[in-house]
């Protein structure tokens, strides 16, 4: 394996392609006022919450309401060699929305509709802009759940288009496992189904996963049928504090190997608990701490829960008393849930005006403590602020060091941290992002993940599909 | 949705392209002994299990031994422009391995050695030529197991390439969802690697599940990652026997409807149950029946057969005594599952010379028993004999008509009632294929279910992965 040849770009390249007048002019004409040139509508489509400097934002912005809106904004952006960007609500973390070639973003927020819930065959058809947290409410009546939660109240178009997973991967799998068939407009404006509704297929090439965490660069995702859950007879939540992280790391390290089916199992550090406390009112142990959920009937998710207490206990987790602490109330959970959810923001009001970047490895399990407790001596030596949260069950976790982006060097420190975390993971047979995709900010530490003929396997697709390169160019590889 | 236009394939088209003598030498020159042209190796390679008429073999049979073997292989077949067919021990259902546009063979069986066990990260990644058997018979020693089981004994690399699965999805998923990560060697004959063994990432384009189903036609599987699981503390498989079919089937559709994480559930039809027991001696009732298999903690399986067995006793499974039946042993379970895996091999003995023209439709869960008992109401007014099996957990089935190969007018009919039946599972939202692959015999199906804009995106990735077409072609697609 080669090293990264260069820490991650501190601020996106710029390329700017034409726009002609002429294109914004048939936009108009076609869209009328769903077209939008006005600058801070524009400005607004034009970044994400990733932390890179601002760049110039896309020429116009079209809010779609139909498939068939897409196919002819994409015509006709295609007929001038215009990229085109699509648009959810914006939570990309990677700077997939920034216009780093120029272009137009197509908004896809407005197609939130659900279009078929198939609660027989546990299925359900949505339009891309449709939320999960919509979608749980669309689908409440029926008993079932939609499983991934990557945080943010994301689009499922989003979510799709990054391979997106979160709390709940490490039972129910990822957008990857999850997503059933797309229908997408291509880079020439037609549009095409990807599968079928059936649960498993051989059916010819993976056009379903191809798509899954293509960025927007090979399509816009229009529709989107997932599976759904049926919703587990009993839940029950825990919160179990550990005497270090190490003890927190080897307990989930545990439980994995040892095939129990936890729903969720999530790491918070002792620093990003005050700060969890600080934001959100709460008194939770100020120690490296486990929230964890499990899924399925009363006393198979006792049995679970049994299982998980015995093995924490063995890492120290109950030296005190009141180290576990149960939630099987809705309630209880969502105040659990929410305190985690929030770690992002409690983070970002700890310092004022900073802002974070995030790192998003994921290693094989085993490796998961070597992994962590490097990196983390190495954040704590290098004088940034940083949270860390991770999804351990699945090998993944994210420290967000919290720079000043007026201050330059801190800048250039946290991407330090960043790239000696990535070849670390890398060398121990993981993964640079394991949910929030390449984007601009992990195109050389995706080439030095896969090699440079994987990436070159991917930049021939890439041209083959979008011969004109329109499709949020620029993202994932260069080109 | 277009009808499909022509009932499948009933002899393969041939396009015989020149392997000329040069290219043989060097095959000789680089393998010596390991390049056969004997023509009994070359027939052995040129045929699968599918009904087929013969066709002119491969050119030449290499067995390769190693990674590199395969690459120079590659290499030198394109030189010349000459196809490439992978072969691991032949067991398609769908003429994969026949040479319809000439060529050779490669054969990856020697390349049999389990690389590396990660049993920590439940992981092992094996050469291509290993059997889902021999990594089982691998792997026992850590308590782990790989679950997928499509019957037959086939090779990592075959099952990848096909997307196969089995009795086991249903609880386990099928190739799609356990394959981690593979080593593959490309039309040029560069080695590629398109994963980790992290367990998600969300690192550029999904070229793991690219592969996964491409069938021999992007390139040749020299490594395979996959996923291994705990095996299960408890284990329990019970035989119930049902009134009808249509009893079984809605039972199978109520216990994925609550969400019971039942391992295995496989519908056997009288008929067959008839087949299998004058095959294998047994004496199970010759009633419908399904073959179930609970994973899971002593009580957790206890409380999945009470479920199951309440739902059966609904549909009528429990009016006679002795309707269910519970084997805990692995004697007992082994006995129960050769029976259904040789219920292919019962068949096919139960009318001497015929072949089997096997189906392999996927709908959705709730549509099963329309489409199921349509089919064979057609079936039986045909009067052609056949096998009916399922893993009707995924809404997947197999009718394996056997017909008597000198009689083209069989053939005929049993084409029919496989176009009837595949027009009937798009019609419900299905699939063509739930795990045997397209190969020859559903390219037109591929079509109708997917529609000419999927089919060309599929071709437009094969021109640019393979552009002198020299991997599998005239597979999936023309071309």
């Amino acid at each position: 394996m080669n090293a990264p040849t260069s820490p991650s770009h501190l601020a996106p390249e710029i390329h700017q392609r034409d726009v002609p007048t002429a294109l914004v002019d048939a936009l108009k004409a076609r869209f009328a006022e769903r077209c939008s040139t006005a600058l801070v509508v524009r400005e607004q489509h034009g970044r994400d919450e990733s932390a890179f400097a601002p760049v110039p934002p896309p020429s116009a912005v079209v809010f779609a309401e139909s498939t068939q809106d897409v196919s002819d904004a994409v015509r006709l952006a295609g007929d001038y060699n215009v990229p085109v960007i699509p648009f959810g609500v914006g939570s990309s973390l990677e700077g997939h929305l920034l216009a780093v070639q120029g272009g137009i973003s197509i908004d896809v927020s407005r197609m939130n509709q659900v279009l078929s819930i198939n609660a027989e065959d546990l299925t359900v058809t949505v339009q891309p802009g449709v939320t999960r947290k919509q979608l749980n409410e669309a689908v409440k009546s029926t008993g079932l759940f939609f499983p991934i939660d990557p945080g943010a109240d994301a689009t499922l178009g989003g979510m799709s288009a990054t391979r997106a997973s979160g709390t709940n991967a490490v039972r129910y799998g990822t957008m990857r496992e999850n997503v059933l068939a797309l229908q997408v407009v291509t880079a020439s404006g037609e549009i095409i189904r990807t599968g079928t509704r059936a649960k498993k297929s051989s059916a010819g090439y993976d056009l379903t996963r191809l798509m899954v965490g293509s960025e927007g660069t090979l399509g816009v995702i229009t529709e989107v049928t997932v599976k759904l859950y049926p919703l587990p007879e009993a839940i029950s939540a825990a919160i179990c504090s550990f005497p270090s992280i190490e003890a927190a790391v080897r307990t989930t390290i545990q439980i994995i190997q040892m095939g129990i089916p936890i729903a969720r199992v999530e790491l918070i550090d002792a620093n990003t608990v005050r700060m969890v406390n600080a934001h959100s009112k709460l008194t939770l142990r100020e120690e490296p701490l486990l929230l964890m959920e499990f899924h399925g009937s009363p006393a198979g998710v006792q049995e679970q829960a049994l299982l998980v207490q015995e093995i924490a206990a063995e890492f120290g987790a109950t030296a005190d008393q009141g180290a576990f602490e149960w939630a099987t109330t809705p309630e209880e959970r969502t105040r659990l849930w929410t305190a985690r959810h929030n770690a992002y923001f409690a983070a970002i009001q700890s310092r004022p005006g900073c802002r974070a970047i995030s790192t998003d490895t994921c290693v094989p399990i085993s490796r998961l403590a070597d992994c962590l407790l490097d990196s983390i001596a190495e954040a704590d030596a290098s004088g940034i602020p940083y949270f860390l949260v991770g999804h351990v069950g699945d090998g993944n976790f994210h420290f967000g060091y919290l720079i000043d982006p007026t201050k330059p060097q801190e800048r250039e420190i946290a991407e330090q941290l960043n790239h000696a975390l990535v070849t670390r993971a890398l060398e121990l047979e993981g993964t640079c992002t394991g949910e929030h995709g390449v984007g601009l900010h992990k195109m050389d530490f995706l080439l030095t993940e896969t090699g440079s003929g994987a990436v070159d396997m991917m930049r021939a697709i890439k041209r083959a599909l979008d011969p004109k390169n329109i499709m949020n160019p620029g993202k994932i590889f260069s080109l």
